[in-house]
């Protein structure tokens, strides 16, 4: 095998699941996840950078598992301190957690790009993965909704996804610049999966850095997608109200529509084995398996079918 | 009683003790407390001030008094993880303490003074104490030792006082401004305590502030010091060692002959009585009481001591 370089987009909790199973099958030096950026927030003063951190601390193999996202055992010892400041503590920060938010922030502030940072944090915490930021550019996800237009971050977790969503907004979409290091990996794979990651807000994200989506057009690599609906709906997280909201079919087929210009090939899942036909028609060809991924055979299950088909 | 405004000099954990007993016998809003932001220090792109966060603490009654700094119950989950990020973690930095930092750090990139950051943590801690930092502007105390020089935290935690002292360096003396605050809280004092704190890296710091020492000179308040000098000795930190180092002589009478332009009272332990005809040279009256402050009836009775002379 002389190439075998398999590269990744990613969002945050469906995607570090799909990644723990990928790199038990693949020498895990060979993998380079391109990571969405649009739901980095300033809290306190600190650069947050959740999915970043999802996908990091799980191959790192710290995650807390229950949760999906920040660190296992943590404890917010922190954060109780910080609402007797009067402060805004809805967005979950745990102490150990804090340690990267502060790390970041001040790597940040004396220079270095969010790409350098990560992987400072990744060799740190002993990852041979290459987690790459999709730009070092400020790119912010806005979801404008009856309670107004808010931060991704707000949407999701201050008001728990309840506010009607009627559209979403990319500040500094048309300003950010993709890194030399994700355009490389993109051109430079044998193989792109997509993961299954929302299609508007964490994977539409990343294609809207400029020069991104053309990379993926022109990669010589072959491009696979695992569809993140299962049996008509989302198994986690906002991607079936936000496509609601953008007047989007949520369906197997209506991601794989997002992707078509570029996908070879749609990993979906049985339970939506009726969409088969229909995603073929885009001129994608579909692939059916059971997507659900609840064990770690499960995710090892999933990823051999990616870097197989 | 007309006017009863109290202003004090203080440093850390010994101005913070008699501070105790001082709230406990005068109503809180009547005291000023002029603090020491020499020690203040730069670390993981966070703004520590020792001094005021011992003082503060300790008032708002959440100081863990057995280390005498740090809040009570505190953990260390966050500086574990700043550990393995590779980062120096020699300062203690407690989970709830790092809200602190957090937020004035947040509060003065935002472009508030220290003074207004110190009164915002005060009024969330619910202190009616006015706290005030010694100035706004960069003050370093450096210690110069046989080591090198050092941040005077780097000589008193990362070293454990054991470098041997040669001199002391305060960067930013020549250009640091009182602010208008600290000069009105000695110019409108019905009477100045100058708190049992280290006479070079806490007092000394205050009193080399531009127009502070000239102030305490014109003002019109009764200027009473309390030795932290007992036995020949200071009771913690590195006094003794930083008095040594500049050929002083570690004696009450050594610390009052360094206030005596401005001092009208020096409070001595009972156990250096055979300095008080040698301070009362200097022309200024000398008190012989216990001074040591082990329980709060301790440090009551300071208070009403130092009130009263």
């Amino acid at each position: 095998m002389v190439n075998q370089k398999i590269t990744c987009l990613a969002g945050g909790v469906g995607a570090a699941k799909f990644l723990q199973g990928l790199a038990k099958v693949v020498p895990e030096n060979d993998i380079s996840v391109i990571v969405n950026t649009g739901d980095d927030i300033e809290l306190h003063g600190l650069h947050i950078s959740p999915d970043l951190d999802i996908i990091t601390y799980t191959l790192a193999g710290i995650v807390d598992e229950e949760k999906g996202w920040g660190i296992k055992g943590d404890t917010f010892q922190c954060l109780g301190m910080l609402k007797n400041y009067g402060l805004e503590t809805w967005f979950n920060l745990g102490d150990k957690d804090l340690a990267t938010h502060v790390y970041r922030t001040r790597l940040l502030s004396e220079g270095f790009t969010l790409t350098e940072v990560t992987s400072k944090i990744c060799q740190q915490l002993g990852l041979l993965e290459t987690i790459l930021p999709m730009t070092n550019d400020p790119f912010e996800t806005r979801i404008i909704t009856d309670k107004g237009e808010m931060h991704f971050q707000e949407y999701m977790v201050k008001h728990s996804m309840q506010p009607s969503v009627t559209g979403v907004r990319f500040e500094g979409a048309e300003k950010a610049q993709p890194t030399p290091e994700v355009l490389n990996a993109i051109l430079e794979a044998s193989r792109i999966i997509v993961c299954p990651s929302n299609p508007i807000v964490s994977i539409g994200t990343i294609l809207l850095v400029k020069g991104i989506r053309e990379a993926l057009r022109r990669t010589g690599a072959k491009i696979v997608a695992i569809s993140p609906i299962i049996a008509g709906t989302v198994v986690k997280g906002p991607a079936e109200k936000l496509m609601r909201g953008l007047g989007l079919e949520v369906s197997a087929w209506s991601v794989a529509n997002l992707y078509k210009d570029f996908l070879d090939v749609f990993i979906l899942d049985a339970m939506d084995k009726e969409q088969k036909s229909r995603v073929e028609t885009l001129g994608v060809r579909a692939v059916v398996v059971d997507t659900l991924m609840k064990t770690i055979d499960d995710k090892v299950r999933l990823a051999k079918v990616a870097l197989s088909c």
